[in-house]
């Protein structure tokens, strides 16, 4: 009986092993599933020097390099105060939500305003010279798209205040982008006949009781998306004023102050749109 | 070393039947994890007759029965023509999204327009009588509260056309409920003052090409909130007009039409305020 016993025992072992080794194996896709859920971001942050004519600029690229592969892009547009810590946090948020997020730069490699003063100049330059607008957001484009980890078909563009009004200028410039979000953004339209340009959807997330946004500009704006018949939507906030999502707008008043509240439906309101164009 | 070999084998047996145990318990588990996943929803629907003052209303509730415990309870509040299978197809896709459901009837049992000129006369009537509407809008909300399934802290109220008027109707009576949604309703303001009763987060998702929505009217919603420092938002829908989520709104011209685009993102919209309302 020794011989069957031991050949018995044999078997025996052999299915033990097997089934030891397809719990293990059972048991490491479920850490390997785990690892990935709770894995921390591991996000990359890298200052990128382009040009727009004979201008050099500075922008910022941010994306999450534990991740391998393509994935869609968002070109972040500054505020009045150029580009700040702030637009590098919002470009780090969006690295965690599996983005290639870069901070386009529009005023150029080291003008970064130092108070309100320097900052209306700037954004005054570029709010009166549109066509000079449309060329450097366009220029921070070109970065993002030439980047090898961005799915060309799927970039979008966001921009907050001054960033806010860029990217609706994007969208008029006939850019080839999937979808833009203004976040109190300026919505005024100076040239309302660009609309036909328009290629992508677009989304405005306003301060309800903003007092920059003029009722007029509203107004022009609504024509031009209705003339062109343009994918367009606005969220306003009850209760938010201006910069709703910027702790730190450059000042604070009545008029321009941080709204936890709005800051998060917003961004939600962006996730989502982001989840219908990047489909 | 037949004894020895036996006993061994009865080790390695019962290690084996150990780990088959192990890995069948984990299977179960798995397979159990699945099928939470992928079954399908057992919808349960009722007609429910009930009470205000002494009219009859017939409302409809609407769960997934495949569900145990508590859960939010969503108000459904119908479009001019009564309640009809539209009200029961959203109803059944909250049940599907994991609440409790509830069809009011707000014009009383056996009362379910045939055309345009008794919806007309119907929605009219209450329209003109606003505090017959909140009453019975109540009493529906009754019914969902009184249901052992719904969790009382999370409720909320959803309403087309006719429905989106009622449940902005509901929150100005104080009603204590989470938040209401609007879907293209009507938001003229006939007792602004009663807007200091609100006591919920209020979102009203309108076609910003609806050509029922007076600008008047609109200008009075807002500043009845404004005045009352409400927890509003509203979201405009481009190149939507009235009806834009009913596939049949009784009647279709270029004033009222359906409009799959806006029809998904406002079910979106209201998702993420529910997200946020039944944290």
């Amino acid at each position: 009986m020794a011989e069957p016993g031991h050949l018995l025992s044999l078997a025996i072992l052999r299915r033990t092993d097997y089934v030891i080794w397809r719990m293990k194996k059972l048991f490491s896709s479920l850490l390997i599933a785990a690892s990935v859920l709770t894995s921390r971001a591991a996000i990359h942050t890298e200052t990128i020097e382009y040009k727009q004519g004979d201008t050099t600029l500075e922008g910022v690229l941010v994306y999450d390099d534990a991740n391998q592969g393509k994935r869609p892009g968002v070109l972040v547009v500054h505020q009045w105060l150029g580009l700040t810590g702030y637009e590098k946090h919002r470009a780090e948020m969006l690295a965690q939500l599996g983005y290639v997020a870069f901070c386009a730069d529009i005023y150029g490699k080291g003008i970064r305003p130092k108070d309100v003063s320097e900052a209306g100049a700037q954004a005054g330059k570029y709010k009166g010279d549109r066509a000079l607008l449309r060329d450097r957001v366009n220029a921070g484009l070109d970065v993002l798209k030439k980047n090898e980890l961005v799915d060309t078909r799927r970039i979008a563009a966001v921009g907050y205040c001054f960033g806010g009004t860029t990217v609706i200028e994007l969208a008029l410039s006939g850019a080839d982008v999937a979808g833009v979000v203004s976040f109190h953004g300026g919505l005024d339209a100076p040239s309302p006949a660009d609309a036909k340009n328009i290629k992508c959807k677009l989304l405005a997330c306003a301060g309800a009781d903003d007092p920059f946004q003029k009722p007029e500009d509203l107004a022009a704006f609504e024509s031009e998306m209705r003339d062109a018949k343009a994918d367009w939507e606005i969220n306003f906030y009850g209760g938010a004023v201006h910069s709703f999502t910027q702790p730190d707008p450059g000042f604070v008043n009545a008029g321009a102050k941080y709204n936890e509240k709005a800051d998060k439906r917003s961004w939600a309101d962006m996730k989502r749109f982001f989840a219908e164009i990047f489909q």
